[in-house]
């Protein structure tokens, strides 16, 4: 967890203002939720392994005996601080339904915690960027958030950047016109592509009792996938599965595809599995040309509202890595030519020195009082550090005398 | 703990803007410190009765045996969620000195939790809004930090507040000048003057064995002071108080007084305690007119930042309260002109569609799409909840026109 000192905290929220702006456009709203949810609803299934990874919040008030008849942490803790906003948002939808539009599109910027083993660019305590559409069955939620999150990261400049897609009912078909029955398994297997290769997905597979046939043929599809660049039109779709897999899912994708436009930015990608167990149609990826990570994800999730919410609501969601993101972009620094800096001596009348603090502050001018030391040098230099381009020596009885730092 | 829905977010962060564009103007910068530390420092001492509301985050990987071992919760937990955003300060400062200017006015806009008993108008988590100058021992940092929070009040629209000054060592002196030689619990006496009332306070310090002369003369300041309204002049102050309490004192906080200006909005209030024990000098405090509650409060604590930073700096800090304020104020309603609903059929292409809110989000319209159902009605009553001022029906080949919700 880390500490944002002013420059860092200053670039981070031009940065999300500017998605909070995006998304605004296009017509999603912003929610907040408390940041710890209830331990039964952080562990009810939903969050994958990331469940595991929730930093729980000890019961008050509980005695030494409450302790000593503990027999694990779950007899502990009532609530946790949340993982993702995806669980958040389903029990916000159930909780506050009645006072939301029948088709809900929530904004999310906010922090989410993971107990993960500290490690090079992995914190505990992250920011996550979610769109989410609630209440629409039809694909122009998928389009919706596509066609936003492209725009969001258009206006950051992150443009060497790809969205890759693909759909649960296309791998379970898949899966299945292999012989891979047990489809649940060789998902979690699929979904290692990644960090165990091609041959590494083969021989896991193998070891499952998968037949030679099914395994030729997915070798022959990873090695055609090494790096997907299929457009996601019907026919380039069609060539690369095998005869026959969820056609209407095909159709499904390559009318999104052809509805949010940007060609060559849309990539069918036959193996992207995406990790969570509750997505149920399209899924996507946010791919950065050189980076080996993504950016961002999401997909349809229609089951999961459902299971908080009582009655059940088609959903749709797409998510941006907000640490991963906020590293590839140059907003330009906020240097202000309405900050000035006022040196003056300590031995001043404190109310002459407010009376001029407040003249510039009524010019509409921000306005540092710094006290002056032999070291000018370094004054000008933190001046020039934190944004501030003029300055000026308070003599009393005379006007002030703007500088330029340069 | 409480969701907050589209509306009631956009009002809170309009409100929240406007507290950021002042304090930013009067030179403050925003910092973030993560929502968890170190158990350890939450409860070092310098969270008074607020360091037993601290929510306890509990260990990781805790077997069995661990909690078998526990003999109290401190066993269970090795950090905590913050209950103010002071203690976090004082450890950011403590970290991040090097690169901070010499004078350090920080801003921290951020929830804090405390576990309190629910009740009306108390939550676990909220919002406060500090402002803290660390480095600074003259009186500049007393004028800057209440001169910056008039500015936010006065913004807001709260201007039915006053800010009660006073300051420790006059309380220490006058104290002192009436025999009660036990001043850190005569000030815990004190500091439930509007809680138990003056006979209450009277009856309390008799009990622990103040004189009949102290009571006394102690029952006239009481009387005197019902509502406090003397000027915090030397003058007015002088007469408010036993002869020879606090001269250095008096001074200072009459020069605070009159560097700030705003006559009539400072009144000096000889029994202002603020609970906190890290006090050293001027306290302050915002009282509204009508409500029975402060809105915040702050004031000089030169000792505590040296408790987590080996070397010592003065600070002195002001908060304020954003849940109590946020009622209070009434930003208008962000109806947004360039907000439009395109009403469409469910039938119609996704494509087409998507085209036609591409073509607005050009024009830098924001676009909320919705589909055409029977009740049109419940359609624009939903749209005009929401913000929305014109809408349209899409019909393919047609121009748009737009009507206005009224």
């Amino acid at each position: 967890m880390r500490d944002f000192t002013p420059s860092v905290k200053a670039q981070r929220e031009r940065v999300l203002a500017r998605i909070r702006e995006i998304y605004r456009a296009h017509g999603f709203d912003e929610i907040e939720t408390p940041v710890m949810e209830e331990s039964s609803r952080l562990s009810a299934g939903l969050g994958g392994d990331n469940e595991k990874l929730a930093f729980g919040v000890l019961r008050r008030g509980l005695t030494a005996d409450d302790i000593a008849a503990a027999s694990s942490t779950a007899d502990l803790i009532d609530m946790g601080l949340r993982y993702d906003l995806t669980v958040p948002l389903a029990r916000f939808f159930a909780t506050n339904r009645a006072e939301l539009p029948p088709v809900f599109r929530a904004i999310q910027i906010a922090p989410v915690w993971r107990a993960e083993r500290p490690q090079k660019g992995r914190f505990r305590q992250f920011v996550q960027c979610d769109i989410d559409i609630i209440g629409e069955e039809g694909i122009i939620a998928e389009v919706e958030v596509i066609t936003a999150t492209l725009a969001a990261l258009d206006a950051l400049g992150v443009t060497d950047t790809t969205i890759r897609l693909n759909d649960r009912r296309i791998l379970t078909d898949l899966l299945t016109a292999l012989g891979l029955s047990d489809t649940e398994s060789a998902l979690i297997t699929l979904d290692k592509l990644d960090k165990i290769g091609a041959n590494g997905v083969l021989d896991e597979l193998r070891e499952r009792g998968a037949g030679a046939d099914a395994l030729s043929t997915l070798d022959a599809l990873l090695s055609s996938h090494a790096n997907p660049t299929a457009a996601p039109t019907v026919d380039a779709m069609t060539n690369a599965l095998p005869a026959g897999v969820a056609p209407d899912a095909v159709n499904e994708l390559a009318a999104i595809a052809k509805a949010v436009g940007h060609a060559g930015r849309l990539v069918f990608d036959p193996f992207l599995v995406r990790g969570m167990g509750y997505y149920t149609g399209a899924i996507f990826e946010v791919a950065h040309a050189e980076l080996g990570y993504s950016l961002g994800g999401g997909g349809r999730y229609d089951g999961m509202i459902g299971r908080f919410a009582g009655t059940d609501a088609p959903a749709v969601g797409f998510s941006l890595g907000f640490e991963r993101l906020v590293d590839l972009v140059t907003v330009p620094d906020a240097i202000d030519d309405d900050s000035v800096a006022v040196l003056y001596d300590p031995t001043l009348d404190v109310s002459a020195l407010g009376a001029v603090k407040r003249d510039l502050l009524a010019e509409g001018l921000r306005v540092r009082l710094v006290v002056k030391t032999k070291n000018t040098r370094a004054i000008l230099d933190q001046l020039d550090r934190d944004g501030f381009r003029r300055y000026a020596f308070l003599n009393p009885g005379e006007p002030l005398e703007w500088k330029t730092l340069d």
